[in-house]
């Protein structure tokens, strides 16, 4: 399916695509074992998506999670925050928030630095896609339901035009990902393939 | 179960309990027949929840969805408003629109009107709650996963402690509303009842 | 001097252009004297810009200060906002709220009700404006150093293009108009005269 | 005079003051000559206020102006942005863009890197101070005029409570120093001197 894209007007957005995330030797991948083989897939069309839009001239964001040495910086009312601190994970500094080899940035990529679930949420992205004119935002990010979803979610909510490939998510079981795909994600934007993309891309 | 809250730092939010959504006469109910009934022991519940909150001297806000006359405010490229300015549906000015009979706000509460999915999103929500100085939303709305979720994880995500009162919300299904109070809401903040709220508001 | 602009990426931001702001009636006319007519050839300037925005087809935004019934929504520290609750002004349902004739919206326009300085704190502004993808605002306002120079620096930092007719805009006292005007907005935007924008406009 | 503030509940936010500002090598010493020394008093001054803070217990913030390499970052409509830009100023990663050593940071204090004239803008102050339950601002700056008012401004929308320590702010002259002490802080918020702060974080 080709996507009707301007790709001067189109960020693609890649989220938590970090070490502490998806690495075979990162944090999640010894809390849950299986975590990063399961996310490999997911990583591999990435990686065709973002070949694709370097070559067709498409903007690309960079989000990355991290917190300040000490956590002072989460929202303690958060659970899922609250538990980050108490591991004392995701630091800024440590190999952990890295991108990951096969989706780091090359110069002149923009990277956003978040502390919360939506790419948005105390950052300058919003700032940044004015500044580059950007009103269509194609997401590929991990977790679906997390990152993902809440960046969609809070872009739409913004007045973006979001478009979610969703075989470039992933989340921690099939059940938690075919719900957002299915029971959000079409509600709040367009859903569309890695196939789709780079099929469109290559046309530009 | 006692909710630890500080009564003077903390606001009951409704979000979206008006007549288009859950009246039988409103727009959901001929759409979508059952609905009403659906939403009726949660609309039952807050009311509860509603009457101890004043009584208890808590800060009450009331989330009204609402569009201008011709929908200019909808996000076009956001399938759920681009069908709801097709349908022509939840116009300013309407019957739809105003707050069901046993959820409506009296003298005095704070009325807040929306565009979009998040309580916050392009609202004075954030303003007003930092100006009467309230830190921690309890929330109630429908449906789960759109206005009591999309707000919740805002809330969350802008650094605000979140209490979602899982039986003051509804969605269009079972499956729907327990995959948010499952594996979203208790990740962004605490999940309670209404009779946890009313237990704690009357021992205030 | 003809400005670049592109009508279908530009809105036109009126901004406070109120009774109580400028009618010779309004409050700030009876609480200092003279005061109205100092805005009248603002006024009557912004009433040619008008025009002609909407013979060229430019979008046209027109915002308004307003607070609820008991002003629970001014910023109790502000002075100048503890001043009109104080003074009971400017209250939603009231004469003095309403746009002066001159400057009233027409069917299809978009008012954005406000609570502070900027166009752009606790609204939609910056909702409306991405949905309808418009980049450039200019702006025409009163009073220049506080609705105008106020939204004109919250676009900037936004990552909005300013222009400000400063012609189209007025200030308690030349001192305070010429300071605005010379040494706030030509380092934030551009600023340019009605006519610029009257030429600019009937070449479009 | 003693300011009446609750030190759990208020922030000191120091804008701006690194090298390339007010540093005698850095940037604005040399395109400016006698800047540096100019500023010197304002600086000997917020030296005693985050001394005072520090003794009190009360939370600092500090806040930087830096732009990524090449700029992609300014906003290339304001024009104090893309001077910056042509003169490849305050870039990331240089001595330039370092806090001056009298008001550098100690650990476990919060820093936050801006991109535009207001501290809240495209920035994660707005979510830290909420996370810190931090209602009241104390600001020291530079320039007066724009990092300082701007954020002063910017708070005062947003709802919190703004100091501003006057003579801890300098200008490019005293003109508009006075201009904003004078003609637009008060009516933002309130203004006290770097002694009346230092007697009253001394008495806490």
């Amino acid at each position: 399916m080709r996507l009707h894209i301007d790709p001067t007007r189109t960020a693609l957005v890649l989220l938590d695509y970090q070490n502490y995330n998806v690495h075979p030797d990162g944090y999640w991948a010894k809390a849950v074992p299986g975590s990063a083989e399961r996310a490999a897939p997911a990583v591999a069309r990435t990686a065709d998506v973002l070949t694709a839009a370097r070559r067709a001239g498409i903007t690309v964001v960079h989000v990355q999670n991290a917190w300040r040495e000490g956590h002072p910086d989460v929202n303690p009312h958060t659970p899922w925050q609250a538990e980050a601190k108490a591991a004392g994970r995701s630091t800024e500094g440590t190999w952990g928030i890295e991108f990951i080899d096969a989706l780091a940035p090359v110069e002149g990529e923009l990277v956003v630095r978040k502390r919360a679930v939506s790419g948005f949420a105390g950052t300058e992205l919003d700032r940044l896609l004015r500044i580059h004119d950007l009103s269509t935002l194609v997401i590929a990010g991990i977790i679906t339901n997390f990152a993902a979803e809440g960046t969609a979610r809070d872009a739409s909510d913004r007045g973006f035009r979001v478009i979610v490939l969703t075989d470039c998510c992933e989340s921690v079981n099939d059940e938690m990902h075919q719900f957002s795909i299915t029971h959000v994600l079409p509600f709040v934007g367009e859903v569309a393939s890695a196939a789709d993309f780079t099929e469109t891309a290559s046309a530009i």
